[in-house]
């Protein structure tokens, strides 16, 4: 921190009288606090593991207790076509754009309290603060908390105009369609391009996050500015041998799936490493068919993604996966195959000047930052097609996300949310 | 084949009157062909695929149909408390123990037509042959169709005193406990022990099997004189590493349990074709959780087996395994643990004199042989600790087994009979 970033920083937020509005403000870090805590319990087992899971009970249950923290908030609440939770408040200029902010309170399958918890309960808190200190902002403000985020980001994709048709018939978590999932949370799949909301709508979009990984406490870093979110392909790959008597068949007469399938997967891990960089792949799913102890596994199909700011880099790298396997299928007697998933995230690249402006919020505060991409997708990828759009990070302890064991430290979570609060109120002034 | 074969083979078929018995009969391979046939269409799917699992539907009715024959064959049938399905037919001089011969109906989910198909039809085969010979030998024969071979060899267990009352408590593949299987099928659990006979009770037990292997098709012999059924140990693995997102966590910062696993599978196959022999060593099962696509897997389990003739080389190279797996868990920081499974599945040798009875009666007529070793086990494996036992095994077209691509030709399913009937006329001379 210098002392020109502070006066920087303080200099956007002089009100028309001439005041320093806001840079004194602070959130309520037990509020943050207890509310995470009281959205944990909504789908919560009794081992303490969560499964609010988008469009199940306990989903639709969470989102009702979060609508009636946003009523009392005095937001003027609505649930849109694609099933996202709105909140509106008054700017003093009606003619500026609405600032939006927020995240998802929907989880995956056994997964953390804080992964879109903390950036809803934070969008929400900026209103609680802006409250008690009965501060009226210039532009609208509009609380976003976008539905089933988890599976297919359904609900960002729907609100800036991504959602296909055929998105709506797929099956998602819980085994309901996309189309049943929205109208079980009160949303109406039948007129879902009502909740359109076109480039230019909003000033701003800004979503504050958990990191999901372990750069931040690895480094002893505060607050991450994120540069963009990484866009995704991924590939079903099959791998076909000969099933057969694990007793009976000599070693040299096999035709091992699995065995085939191994050598497959540690070629990605070396593909993937192989060039520098922050790129990342994974093979998170595989299934051995027949699967039984003695018999050789006939056929084995995986799941791969790769990941990366560049999708000419994506392509490259999955070339290169596709030689590896040409030459393991001949090496193994099998066949491997690959199909591409019809989704494709393409790269999304935050806006240069939010960036700064998170940065400076955070540096007025005396937090420690760090320029970075986002591995995980949000909604704020879809966002970044509408509108200038700001991700803040906080550390994830042991960098573990999509687990029970997520962790973000009260004091992380409160520094992210003054950051969020600090650069809504600079964004309204500038 | 040699003269001097031929002749110390005939020898023995010479009765008490000096007339040369038995040697000019043959089986009926048009009827074994049409009852293999015949036996498949209980529990085939609408795809030709064949579910006949122990204790199933199709089970009992295969069951009840193969009974059938064996009444119109004239044999004095049964079913003993273990479910074991017999058949008796008079010898000449009842002091004789009896001779035995016989395999199993049963088969593994989604099997083959032949494995222990052959060896039950071709025990008929050979009562057929005598009963329109009209001959009588001097020992009693029995024909033994074993229950519940595929599971755990629970019928043949039983028979020979080995099965434990935790093993009737365990679940079979149809969902039913052992206890409840056996009775479902006409046994007794409560009073499992009255099946069981005795050390000398046979004179000796015979069966013939498909192969499970390509060994003898890839050499092209006729008939394999087996010397013994390899033992086996078996093991769960666990590897755990750290879930995490497949985004968000760099390629340096993983604890990825899959690619920790994959190695392990690698260095399970390099282990075991590190020494010379006919040992083999299987990974048939995986699972890596929680398995999707955008989560690194944080635990994969695997069930790992490893069969030889001798169990200090299966226990030397288990040994090994273990040994690199720890150097695996450590570059990759996760851990890797064994669980050995309760059941140990000891060598069986065959009896060297009925090896030699098998292979001057396939000499006899003219087929070529091979001494080999049983990669799978069989109800053999039991009758061997209660009997002098011998096994003959015929072509697996493809080495094929455990699928509905298993195969054998009619002629070598006609030679293998063959020698069934003259390996047993000329045990009854001998």
């Amino acid at each position: 921190m210098t002392a020109l970033s502070i006066g920087a920083f303080r200099a956007m937020n002089v009100d028309g009288k001439g005041f320093v509005v806001g840079s004194n403000l602070s959130v309520n870090g037990q509020r943050i606090a207890d509310r995470i805590a009281a959205l944990s319990k909504f789908g919560m087992d009794e081992k303490g593991h969560g499964h609010r899971v988008a469009y199940t009970k306990a989903d639709i249950e969470g989102r009702a207790w979060f609508i009636e923290l946003m009523k009392n908030a005095g937001l003027e609440t609505g649930i849109d076509a694609g099933g996202n939770i709105t909140g509106k408040r008054k700017g003093k200029n009606p003619l500026l754009k609405p600032i939006a902010f927020g995240s998802h309170i929907d989880m995956v399958p056994d997964g953390g309290n804080y992964d879109g918890a903390l950036g809803s309960i934070s969008a929400l808190e900026v209103i609680e603060v802006l409250n008690e200190n009965k501060m009226m902002t210039d532009h609208p403000l509009e609380v976003l908390i976008f539905a089933e985020e988890e599976g297919e980001t359904i609900g960002s994709k729907a609100m800036t105009g991504q959602l296909s048709a055929e998105e709506l018939k797929q099956v998602s978590e819980t085994g309901l369609t996309m189309a049943e999932g929205i109208r079980a949370i009160g949303g109406n799949p039948d007129d879902i391009r009502s909740c359109i909301r076109k480039k230019g709508d909003f000033r701003a979009f800004l979503e504050l996050h958990i990191e999901q990984g372990g750069i931040l406490e690895n480094q002893n870093i505060q607050i991450g500015v994120v540069t963009g979110i990484i866009g995704r392909m991924a590939w079903d790959i099959t791998v076909e041998g000969v099933a057969n008597h694990a007793g009976s068949t000599p070693m040299n007469m096999r035709q091992d799936a699995l065995l085939a399938a191994s050598k497959l997967i540690i070629a990605v891990n070396e593909v993937i490493i192989s060039v520098q960089g922050t790129q990342v792949g994974t093979v998170g799913k595989i299934n051995a068919m027949p699967g039984a102890y003695n018999v050789i596994p006939g056929k084995v199909t995986l799941g791969l993604e790769i990941r990366d700011l560049s999708m000419d880099k994506i392509k490259m790298l999955f070339s290169e996966v596709e030689k590896r396997a040409a030459v393991i299928a001949a090496d193994s007697k099998t066949k491997i195959s690959f199909q591409q998933q019809a989704i494709v995230i393409e790269p999304a690249l935050t806006d240069k000047g939010l960036q700064q402006t998170v940065n400076a919020a955070a540096k007025g505060l005396g937090l420690t930052t760090k320029p970075m991409q986002s591995g995980a997708f949000h909604d704020s990828t879809h966002m970044s097609v509408i509108a200038p759009m700001a991700m803040i990070f906080v550390p994830s302890v042991g960098g573990i996300s999509h687990s029970f064991k997520e962790f973000t430290k009260t004091e992380d979570m409160v520094n992210g949310a003054n950051v969020l609060l600090q650069t809504i109120l600079a964004v309204d002034k500038s």
